[in-house]
This record gives structure tokens, sequence and C-alpha cells, in this order.
């Protein structure tokens, strides 16, 4: 390890900024001062099948220790670079899944490093605060650079928190506390709600609901499982509220060609949710907010149109439950738009985004009238991570420096019309290609053969994820290029033409 | 900030690993290589009220960001070091809150800063993995090396999580999966429950309950939340589950003399337990696990005698319910022992015993049997953070080199005695002091009182903090020295002589 790209890279860097004449190993000084693309490999090279027989040794002692049944293959994240992540048994993979779309900006990218190599940045990944109550002189000023320069429109505040789980968990406690304020109006919580809060009963905890989508994901703590409607193996075994759930409009791709009838399942759709918030009102379960993906991923890269979520959002604003637009997936760029919901053009903006994965930090957007009314309501110990500001900050100069959303317009495009033009090849294996930017799925007959397809694509040196039953989910970094979709799409053209 | 300690440490410490000769900064190098105590400033130094004008200036900036108002002060962590935190305007204080509890061995410590230096440890910063899938190479060497190296005794498995709610929400979880599938036996999941899981309902979302005890606190999103029961600032408007709440016993301190009385009162609250067993299971609400903090914490440091865990481990066992240790504050030494329930002496180990705070990664530890069957039914994205884990061994070689815990023995027993003789001094003002290692509370005549000491110490340099209605808490690092205790002691005294 000692001999790794990287630290031989960070050691000659750290040479450089000392400013002492020592002499630079040529192969990485040039990775080091060109962009993210001159700076990764030029393709795929595998050694053996995947998972290799490290990986499967450590599969082996992972097993000893925890569940690992999950593992794919073991990773030399010191070796990955870009688009390319590279196994423990040498195999390097053009990366189209990215950490379940978690990378934002590739692999050991050379501005994340610098921020590593920075002295003024250590204290915060030595020192972690408790962000609520003692934060660093530069928090204020790292939220306006990082989280508050890329807002949803219409959103000025923002709390951080450590995951996206956690995003969506107070997320939802900040639109009950603003709900029943909402209810109280002047009036101070009674002696009743404050005695009966303490034991989980009602008044003080008042049986509200968050109305979710079948087929949604938001997470697996408690109350984000009770709006996650995507597989079984989420679900079951686990308590849950009785929380209303609405269809998610069945759509045929492409959109385009479909209008007329997926308008009427979108109508239909969506009277249903006001049919669920009318009868939940009636059950004493008032729904206090609507959570939704701009489209559904666990789910199955369930895309609806952008007047479906126009006329949601006038649905939630009309009954007064909060609309809580989850962005954990689909924010940060990958549709093209910095945040997915930037499609929909809506005038009312939504009053919750939630985000976390390529935003490194989780966290929440919030209109102001959901602030809460009083300190500590929404609060834990760490509230998220200063150093993964930082991160972020390097992230979002990349995005805008090397204008990564005009580049994911036109390798989405590229990614897409390839995938149409497969599955017009192979229309018994492929259909329903759909996606926005790269944020691209297609479905395959049958889960078996997804799977197997998956499988074949790694051993040649794509990695792609599985989504929903039988669909396959891309969702690379955003520094994606045509030519890498290019590259995927013959390496998976040569993996179909076994199935002529 | 350039110029601010820290970057001038890591600086030099970077030129020396580089081994270039490069002049050193004295006062620097000295204290890059000496222990963390020789590391530290000699005392306590303030110049302003705490807030200070530029705290104060920050304070609104923040609060136009997000609701901010349980911010005490802004810091400035490049300047804090050892049990010393500096805030913006330059005030230096003994730090015995840390961060409510979650700073192990002090800011800025060398150690930590070294592994921040080693090139070979940069990956995992830059590089966050999806573990559940995709592990880098030494992740299970690390977790051997870190959790493992100090896992409960009886307990060999451990799974990481990024914060404290998480590891207890994944814990309940584990919990109500083991259940089932004990109830079950071989059996597989019907159709209904396959088809009603999904849909939130019984029997695939099963009325199953953990049973929490009254002052309890463990974390706030929704599954957690309905097992805390410490304030109401936490419950207030939230839904949450009716699950069965034990009284916690109410001991008179010190606990030595007052064995017969707090025993009947432990008894009482035992047999509760066992009723509140039976009539949930009655209710059709059958408890599958037993939550309890080895001190409650936020609820006011409310301690019980180790015969009283270990009949409550009892209870757990003869009812089939698991037992969980929730140690996210008590757990990493503050106690004297690595784990407070180590003083236990429990023949039969905990089922889980979750962690977050001082381990600086979250997580917990569970038996073999609470194994679950299959993969991806607990996981999420990220499922911990490898560099918290790189973080954590620095921490664990500081305690076992420095003999931490036989440190924090001998400061916590300083500490004790002293406000033993402080309660002595002034009766009307102080009581109940009690503690374990440095793991320290007493009361305060009302809530205001205790607030205003807070506030006054905080003026004379001493950062403490609150908890239950009207106690303070100690929860000084690792490195806290007897004559820490004894600074402290001292200016509380001053405090104290005021109210004569």
């Amino acid at each position: 390890m000692a001999s790794s790209l990287l630290s031989r890279q960070v050691a000659v860097s750290l040479q450089h900024n000392l400013r002492l004449s020592v002499p630079r190993y040529r192969c990485v000084s040039k990775a080091a001062t060109k962009s993210s693309v001159e700076f990764e490999y030029d393709g795929p090279l595998m050694k053996t099948t995947v998972p290799g027989p490290r990986s499967k040794d450590l599969m082996k002692q992972l097993g000893e220790i925890q569940e690992a049944g999950a593992v794919n293959f073991f990773c030399n994240y010191e070796e990955s670079r870009g688009n390319y992540l590279v196994d423990v048994d040498g195999n390097r993979m053009l990366d189209v899944y990215t950490q379940i779309s978690s990378i934002p900006i590739g692999y050991s990218h050379p501005a994340l490093i610098k921020v590593m190599q920075n002295p003024d940045n250590l204290s915060a990944f030595v020192n972690r605060p408790a962000l609520g109550i003692l934060p660093p002189e530069n928090f204020p000023e790292k939220l306006l650079e990082t989280l508050l320069s890329v807002a949803p429109k219409g959103l000025r505040k923002v709390q951080t928190m450590a995951c996206g789980s956690c995003s969506n968990e107070n997320a939802y406690k900040t639109v009950f506390i603003w709900y029943r304020n909402k209810e109280r109006g002047d009036i101070k919580p009674t002696k009743e709600e404050i005695e009966t809060c303490m034991v989980n009963q009602a008044p003080g905890c008042p049986d509200y609901s968050i109305l979710s989508f079948m087929g949604g994901f938001h997470g697996r703590t408690l109350g984000c499982l009770a709006t996650t409607h995507s597989k079984v193996v989420h679900k079951l075994d686990v308590p849950s509220f009785d929380w209303p759930i609405a269809p998610f409009p069945r759509l045929r791709y492409p959109l385009e060609e479909f209008v007329r009838e997926n308008a009427q399942e979108e109508a239909r759709c969506l009277e249903e949710v006001e049919d669920l918030i009318v009868k939940y009102r009636k059950k004493g379960k008032t729904v206090a907010g609507i959570v939704i993906e701009p489209i559904q991923s666990e789910g199955g890269d369930n895309h609806a149109s952008d007047d479906f979520f126009r006329k949601l959002r006038e649905i939630a604003r009309k009954h007064g439950c909060a609309f809580h637009v989850d962005e954990v997936q689909t924010g940060c760029g990958g549709t093209g738009k910095f945040w997915a919901h930037d499609h929909w053009g809506l005038e009312d903006p939504a009053d919750i985004v939630s985000f976390s994965k390529k935003m490194l930090t989780g966290g929440y957007y919030y209109k102001e009238e959901m602030t809460p009314d009083m300190p500590y309501r929404i609060f834990n110990t760490w509230m998220g991570d200063p150093s993964k500001n930082l991160l972020l900050s390097a992230v979002l100069n990349v995005i805008k420096a090397e204008r990564l959303l005009q580049e994911v317009a036109r390798s989405g495009k590229a990614l897409l019309d390839g995938l149409y033009d497969l599955q017009a090849r192979y229309p018994h294996i492929l259909s329903a290609a759909r996606g926005r930017g790269t944020f691209c799925a297609i479905d395959v007959r049958d889960e078996d053969l997804r799977n197997s397809l998956i499988i074949k694509a790694r051993n040649k040196g794509v990695v792609l994820g599985g989504c929903g039953e039988r669909s396959i989910r891309f969702r690379p970094a955003l520094v994606f290029k045509e030519y890498h979709a290019h590259l995927f799409l013959n390496i998976f053209g040569d993996i179909l033409a076994e199935y002529k």
C-alpha cells in the first residue's frame, strides 16, 4: 500500500506544496495537475473473474465479523481513479454505479486530495464538533459557500445531518412540529400534551402521518421505513406505522410517446392521493406531509411527468400538507440539473428538500416557515460533519469549473440514445429505456436475466446496479463523459450479442 | 487561520515526515513530540464573557441559515488542544463536557494528526465506499484491530453505522428480525407476511415492541425516540409507538450508604418490567427486546446497582427478549472500564451493545445468534465510514499506551471526592454527587441555579453540561488528569463561595 498510486501522488504533491525541489514522479505529477479525465485510466482491464481469489478470501474474513452476504467484491480505492474502480485482484472496472450513486466526481479526484493536503483543513477531521452547540468559526461561511450556493429555488435554510436516513427522519419531525404548531396557533402545548408525549401517547405524540408512494424508498430507520415500499427485504418483520400509501404512476416509456395514457394514469394516482388525505384525516391520522422522490430509484427507476409533480405540489398546498422532495439519490447533478426537481418548474417551491450521497453530507433545505419554534427540537450530537462540508466545497467547485452539468446532459444523451438502440435490437430482452441526464435505466426480461447481465458486465469490466424487480440502473459519477457512455455501450452490446 | 497552531504543527510535521532539513518552530516541535498532556495549555485564559462579541456575530449569521438557538459559542478548533477548548474570541476553557461526551482523547491530539498525515490513509477520506457491497481491502483487518480488539465480553460480531441513532435503529431491527425468526422456526415467511409488510401492516410488520425505561435516552429518530423518555423537547408532536416503559430506579446517593432501600426500589422496578412484558404480550405487542443505558445520561445521570442490571439480564433471558445495552455515551472508557457494563460482571453477556460518540464511528456488537438471516436486511448506503475507523485505531492505541483507563479511575476519584467535599460544604446547593470514573454528576438545588452555575463556570473558564432537571454532568476526555480535576474543583469552589 505504501507505494500505491494515491500515496505517491500525495507525497509528491505535499513536497510541491512545501516548495521544495525534490524530484517528482512524472506519471503522477502529470495526473495531479491535469483534469480529472486525463487523470484517469484509459479503459477497463480484467485479470480474474469478479470476485477474484483475494476478494473471496476477504469475504470469508469479513463473514466471520458480520453478515457480509451483500459484498460484491473488495476494492483497492488507492488505485481507483475517476470513473474506474479497481478491485483487490487488480481488476479495473468502469464504474457506472458509483457506490450506489454516492461518488460525485469520481475516485481519488485531485481536488479532493488537495482538500486533505491543506493543513488549515486538518482540524475539521480530527476535532469533530457537536455542531448544534459548538460549531467551528467557519461553519456559517462554509454553509453559504457550499449547501446554500446550490439551494433549491425558494429555500434559504438548511440543516445538516450525518446520513440520508437521519436527514429524512429529521425532515419528517420538522414537518410534524410545523403541522402541530399550525394547528395549535398561539396556544401553548397543554399539560396533557406535555405529560402524554413522555409516554408515547396522544395528544403529546399525535397520530400524524406522512403520505408516501408505493415503490418509494426513503431510508430504513423506523420512521423512514414507514414511507419505504420498494422491497420485502427492507420491510419484513419490522414494526411500522399505519400511514397512507398512494400508488405511484406506472407509466409507459418513452414518456413522450404515451402522453395521453400516462396522463390518465397520473390523474388516477393524484385522485387517490386526495382520497387518502381525506380518508386518513377521518381516521384521525392526519397527513402532515407528502414525501416523494423525483425518480423512484430503489423501487425501479419509475418516472412521472413534470406535470404530475406540479399537481401533487398543488394538492399538498390545498390540503395544508408539507411537500417534501427526497433528493437523496437524484440530487447533485445526475439528472443534468443540480436538483432533479428543478426540471419541474414549480411555481410554489417544495417545503423540504432532503439530500445525502453525492452531497457527501446529509441534510435538508427547508422553507422559512418550517423553522422549528425552539432550540433542541431538531438536534443530535453531531448534526452532520464539517469535514464533509470541506470536501463538498471542492466538489461544487469542480462541477462549476468543469461545467459538469452540461457534460452530464451530453453523456446522458449518448447513454440513453445507445439504450434506445440496444432495446430496438434486442426487443426480446430489453425494454423501457428511460432517463434524465445520466440517471438512466432499462428493463430486462426477467430478474434472473437482469442479474446475470450485471454479473457478465462486471466480468467484462463494467460495474452496474440493479433496481426494482428487473431493471438495471445507471448511476455514473458526474465526470462520466460521452466516450465512457460509448465504451459501456460497446461492452454491453457485445454481451447482448450472445443472446441474438 | 493559515498561521494557526494546528497548521503550523502540521506543516512542520509534514516536513519532518519527508525528512527534509527545514528549520522547525521550536514551540511546535516540542508539542508534537511529547505526550498529549505536555502538549496542552497550562490552564484556562479568559478574555471576554462567553459568548463573546465574535461568537455573537456568528450566532446571528448562523441564525439566518438555520434554527441555531442551542449554540453556546463558536469555537476555534485549530487552537484547541488536549482538555482545552478555545473559542473564537480567544477564550480558552477547560472542557469537562467534550462535545456532549464525544471527544475521546482531547482536541488536536498528535496521534490523530499523524493519521491525517499518513498518505496511505488519504484514500479512506476521499473515497467513501458503500461498505455493505464494496468494502476496502483493509476493512476486516481494521475492524479486528479496532472495534473487535475492545469487543465486550462474549460478543464477536460488529456492524458499523454512521451515528448513534442509526446504530440503535438498526440494533432494534436486528432484534425484531431475530425475534420473528425465532417464532417462525424453520417455516419461511408466508405470502401474507410478504404482502402485508409492503403496506406497513401485520403480520408482515408485526406489532413487536422494545421495552425501555423512564428517563432513558436512545436517540431521536422515530424508532429510537419511541424508547427515549428524558425530556419533553425531544418528544412533543412526534408520532410514536405504544411500547412498554418501565420505571428506572430512583436511588439515593451515595449508593453504598443506602443499599437496603435502593435494593427495594430496584426490586419494584424489576417487578414492573416483568409485569409489562406479560401485559404487552397479552396486548399483542410482544416485547422483542429490552434497551437500557448503564447510566441514564441525558435523563439525569441516574445510576442503578450492578445487581439490578444482572437481574434485568436474567429477566430478559427468562422471557426470551434480547438484552440491548446502549453504550453510546457510557462506552469508550469514561467510567474507568472500557464499557460501563464491564462493571456488572454479567455471566450471560448482553445480546447487543451499541456505541458511537467517543468511538468516532457508530455501530453495535451482537451475539452470533442475532446475525441477520439474509444479506440486505440490515443495510444502507454508507454503513459507517472507514475513515473514522482509522482515527479510532489511533485513539485505542493512545488509550493503551498511556494507560488512560487507569488515569480515568484516578482522576475520577479526585473529581468525585472533590464533589463530595463541595456538597458537604454547600448542602443547601449541592446534593447526590455520584459517578463512576470521570463519568460523574451532581444535583443542584433547582434548574435555574444549575443553569446559572454552568454559565458562571464557563465565564471562569470551565465548560460543563447539564442533564436531567437539575444535574450537572461531567464528561471530560480520557486525557483528563487528577490536576485537571483539582483545577476544576478550585474554580467551581470559588463560584460556590459566592453562595455561602
